[in-house]
């Protein structure tokens, strides 16, 4: 019964209500969940980021109406997919990713039975005409096998895996900056061991090098500064960049109260190295 | 059961949290849903425009909470409304414009029975203390006529169709931008038919012109770029503006995978003319 | 059933939809309601005042979970609260301070029982991995002893009460700037009978003045300006600051249809001084 909302859409226009209402005009009894509508603009590869982060703590049977698709109206095929315990409804163009990664068994099908999009859809809002009634469907208990055939070709994202240089170096990047600045970067405990930094672990970015870890934001910092925004340091120390374990599965760099992207330029992409020979 | 919101409150604050309360005080069991809250402020022509988009994919009976009034404490009317399948609350200054046009039975309420008010009601926060509560009442079963007498000196939007000049010309403006900087004229096909740009048919905005139509954003684009942002052009044509029938029923301007409004400089209310004499 | 969320995680990240779903796994029949997202990064006295005036509305038993937490890691504790007809979840880091003043017999609880949480809770987003868990438990009806320990010693906001200068002069001050540029005081009635104005009560800011009372922002206005944001006005007056008694109970000091707080330059924490002496 629970259809979530992820959309490049922003939340100034009345595209995202509109996609509200043709999910709710299928099942009425859907209980609508907006994830965010702030994906960059036709960034497919952020929306992917955020959606698979995003949807891992909801109940089972939980629809994911995803729609970041600067190539609406273009063949590119609308789809339906059955990935770990949730189902999904979107455009055939990397949005789902990460889901294809962490689910072997992720089952894809293409969308064709127009029973269930609105009438007369138009050529350029398949949010609304196509795939939020086909979410709604879906939320009211129609199985994935009705919307059309099963695909094996789907799109999936180019592997934001780190690499290894002949030298040794880890080859990374950022693959995500959130609110705050913190830069989330594609290196998982599979890349990196725990005890790296304490054998004296260092990552560059650009002419920037970040050799701790910590546990938590606020560890190691004066007391004083915890829970109170206003309070100044005591002394002239300028915050360091650390290395923390990210809710996300990934290793993020960030600032305490401050933003690391901001401080230092870095952007969505930026490559990070590490080198741990030592 | 279902009740929406739109309002020019933003969602820093704590006005639209404060409404979604008094709704569900006045009924408990009431599904409240976000259309928007960015509406610019006191803007209730974009309120207007943006509520009649947004509404008419949902199912029938739904509420319809709008609450741009910038009037708030003065004379103004509070207003409901049914019209066709929808009910909707709101004030009384043309928020509800386009809605009057498009459902012509529409039936108008002046809401003066203070019984389904909050408690001591505010004289600057009606969103709140006067609408959302009978929002409510309306979600759980009351019925219009419940509120108060019927009126049918409502206010209209000054009417935002085009109008022709003695020499043929389409006299049309923008009446709303998108968060993709899409330009919505107030040109409808029964304004201009669709062989029209066939037929040569040219639309000026100051200096520049447009002659093409796409059916979809992505028409004529080298496959490349659909479906992948970062994708470069293999030539070095510049972008070219290109109207489009647009998901609101209106003719749009725009531009692949950029801002129109940007580029051009346009804003809401520019003139748009169509020459289609050729 | 309703789970209202608080938090300064913006919406443009996954962090807000995570945290819905981590409430919805635990109470899958849960109403999610978004208060707002966009409280200031790590601001607790923001969130505690729109935390305040945005949950009085809501029914009976209502769950408020709030999350704005620049401590989160550190020691400081995560508290389910009861406090009035409704429940409350998130740090104790004065987050609540607004709430304990206005519910004498709050009851404070420190959340110790980990059964709760979800497995394996990180030790950067509480908000997921803890206090969403907690708050979809308590709609499903687990009552507050459940999760640990009743406490006294929660942390309190230093009461942003006006204090009155030995010549009688009330100092007071600016606790919240809402979107529209309105500056809340913390004056409440007890602080300035309502006659005041009409005694001759004059506001100041740094260099600015303000006399007059207004009942509602269009008062005295010339009726052309009300519900018509295009209209200029007939005259060359320049809009004249005024206050007014605001929807959350404290006065308020504004322009009509525009922004106080930037053509004064008005910022959270500036000192508003009453003479009332006349």
């Amino acid at each position: 019964m629970l259809v979530t909302l992820l959309t490049d859409f922003g939340t100034a226009d009345y595209f995202v209500g509109a996609m509200k209402g043709a999910v709710l005009a299928a099942n009425p009894h859907a209980a609508v969940v907006d994830l965010t509508h702030d994906i960059p603009a036709h960034d497919v590869e952020a929306g992917a980021f955020t959606l698979a982060a995003a949807c891992e703590t909801f109940p089972e049977g939980t629809v994911h109406l995803a729609v970041v698709d600067p190539g609406v109206g273009s063949p590119r095929r609308p789809l339906v997919v059955a990935a770990g315990p949730h189902l999904f409804v979107g455009p055939d163009n990397g949005l789902f990713g990460y889901l294809y990664e962490r689910h072997a068994g992720a089952r894809v099908f293409h969308v064709t039975n127009a029973k269930f999009f609105r009438p007369a859809p138009s050529t350029t809002f398949h949010g609304r005409d196509l795939f939020a009634p086909v979410a709604g469907a879906l939320s009211a208990g129609v199985v994935p096998e009705e919307f059309g055939p099963r695909v094996d070709d789907f799109v999936r994202l180019a592997r934001p895996a780190p690499s290894r240089a002949h030298d040794g170096t880890l080859r990374a990047r950022v693959i995500h900056v959130d609110r705050f600045g913190n830069c989330v970067t594609n290196i998982t405990p599979a890349d990196l061991p725990p005890e790296a930094f304490e054998r004296g672990a260092r990552l560059r970015l650009g002419p920037h090098e970040i050799t701790r870890l910590r546990r938590f934001f606020a560890e190691d910092e004066p007391p004083a500064r915890t829970g109170d925004a206003s309070a100044t340091r005591g002394d002239a120390t300028p915050p360091a960049p650390f290395a923390i374990w990210g809710s996300a599965g990934f290793l993020e760099l960030a600032l305490f109260q401050d933003s690391l992207a901001s401080r230092l330029g870095i952007r969505r992409g930026d490559e990070v190295l590490v080198n741990r020979e030592t």
